[in-house]
């Protein structure tokens, strides 16, 4: 039994990308510079580089050096953080990670060093939030590239095509859905699955499949891995949904009922409106899209939830994708690698291995 | 003597790229449909295809097959056209060749199909054009990929490495150079030749680049193709600025004197106001930015430019641009496809041979 320190082994992946990040001479000749400083910024604010973390184990557990994955592992991050830049336009958000957003940090460029007004520097701040976030994509296939100096062109073509099946149009169509689904406030369950498996767990199968095909797993391997890419980003995403209405802020990041007052659509609310009374329908409709939730409000949600059963259904479904998450992993060689991502994905889905 | 018709020529290059565009399976699992629908709609609005053209030929010209640059020929038209819908979105753009751009054509979907308010369309047909162009930059990427059927990894390296440095880093970063001498309503010389050299040159220059590499130019021909583009860029996007203001609506496509009104600086602005005596100064203030550009501000503005000097410095450049052009090309191999590339930069530049 070996004793993994996941927190400590998580900073190492975060130091080695941060490194690299700061290193990669692809933005150097980006103009202006606040547009340089732009794409390079999301990617430097930290995070549990859970991501980049996935693609160097797996290319561990596989059998590969682990370091051989790293630039692998940094295009995804670089992919999953443009989109977010982009996201953040579209959804109005203006923090991200306890900081200005991309598009508010570009306004106050607009504002203090070109003397914009307000409506005109919000302006600026989209249009160059805009670029920024292309950039940031072309960056990703920059970095990714890098790969071909360690692996064959077989092996390089695999994973170049994979970005561009999962990372592109599996992560942007599900983000799509997502956002139609914002706008109907409804989505089917079919629509929900497709944006979790899209969404979510498209960019984390294919940091997992770049890991696994650059440590030169066969096919069966490869399969067993893509099966836990899939069901860990079905627990990750399904947690989160819970942990919307059950959590607290502090441990959340987010404010407690957040989907409900944006009106987006979870799997534990269409749970809760297939299984709900006429007196449960109308207490959720009660609870639907109001302007603030303050702490009865949530606790009534709870309530509602739990008491039609969609929480237990949830739960259950969470249980079920945790399970298949470990039995996949549980098929791939053990080795110390093997154990960093039982650990990682016991710690993300808050459990015991 | 080959007699070359250009029309006909550049019809059987738009019918190879459309063909190629309708087939391309990289789209088919886009979802929403919409959102497909808009990923494919640009490039199917027609144009010149002057930049397709420009591949193929060059590639004909220094040896190759001109078809086994048709996958980066149609790179570059579908990366030129996802920068228009995100240009579209950031300059507010409603028309893209006579029909609603993206974001429009988006808006209209969430009034139409969705029932949602004006300010709720506008912003949903703004959302999802950003996520149809970020599509849309995949999707470059992808068909240039397939050029890998055909060359060595060798030359695909280099077409690939260029894309990234001019398609992205460079076009986007001259783009933002413009949009941000759109804010301050001022460029130096020195960022209007960045602007120049790198928004509209270097596009052309990946797409002769790729030919020329794909068709098997040495190093010298290669160096001579990037004179010729570079050349042809800086000439058409010179005649471009003068046919703003000196040019008729009907064969320009846009309101004559729109960069005035839109307080955009042009080589043509910058060379006046250096030359201008105080009076001169005063009328090009007096025409500077006003709301509407009728035929006698046209004349005045025709003739402060002309009486500077301005004009005629500015048409001696083009004309210096222009004769770089077709030194170059002088010195690439005596063939059919030259005579093409020839009678193709002679009809952009508007100039006998």
């Amino acid at each position: 039994m070996i004793v993994i320190n996941i927190k400590e082994e998580l900073q190492s992946v975060a130091v080695k990308i941060e490194e690299l990040l700061r290193q990669d001479t692809f933005v150097a000749e980006i103009k202006p510079d606040f547009l340089r400083d732009a794409v390079c910024d999301y990617p430097l604010r930290g995070g549990k580089r859970v991501r980049p973390a996935l693609a160097l184990w797996t290319c561990g557990c596989a059998g590969g050096n682990p370091d051989d994955a790293l630039y692998a592992a940094c295009a995804v991050e670089i992919w999953h953080n443009w989109t977010l830049v982009h996201d953040d336009i579209i959804d109005g958000d203006d923090i991200r990670r306890n900081k200005p957003s991309a598009h508010a940090s570009l306004a106050a460029v607009g504002r203090e060093r070109y003397g914009l007004n307000e409506v005109e520097a919000q302006r600026f701040g989209r249009d160059f939030a805009i670029l920024a976030g292309d950039l940031a994509q072309s960056r990703a296939f920059a970095m990714l590239r890098r790969t071909r100096e360690l692996v064959s062109a077989e092996v390089m073509e695999k994973i170049s095509g994979k970005l561009l099946a999962a990372g592109a149009v599996g992560v942007i169509s599900g983000e799509a859905l997502d956002v139609l689904a914002g706008y109907r406030h409804a989505a089917s369950d079919e629509e929900l699955e497709y944006i979790i498996g899209r969404k979510t767990s498209d960019l984390i199968e294919f940091a997992i499949y770049a890991g696994a095909v650059i440590g030169g797993a066969g096919e069966e391997l490869i399969s067993d891995f893509e099966i836990f890419a899939q069901k860990l980003g079905e627990a990750f995403q399904l947690r989160d949904d819970v942990l919307g209405v059950y959590g607290e802020l502090e441990t959340f990041g987010k404010p407690i009922g957040s989907d409900w007052r944006e009106g987006k659509p979870t799997v534990l609310r269409n749970e809760a409106l297939k299984r709900a009374t006429a007196a449960q329908k109308a207490e959720m409709d009660s609870l639907w899209r109001l302007p603030e939730y303050d702490s009865e409000a949530i606790a009534r949600l709870r309530t509602v939830l739990k008491d039609t059963g969609a929480k237990a259904a949830v739960d259950a479904r969470i249980a079920a994708a945790g399970n298949e998450t470990f039995k996949a992993l549980e098929r791939c060689p053990d080795n110390e690698n093997r154990e960093k991502l039982m650990v990682l994905s016991a710690s993300l889905l808050d459990r015991e291995i």
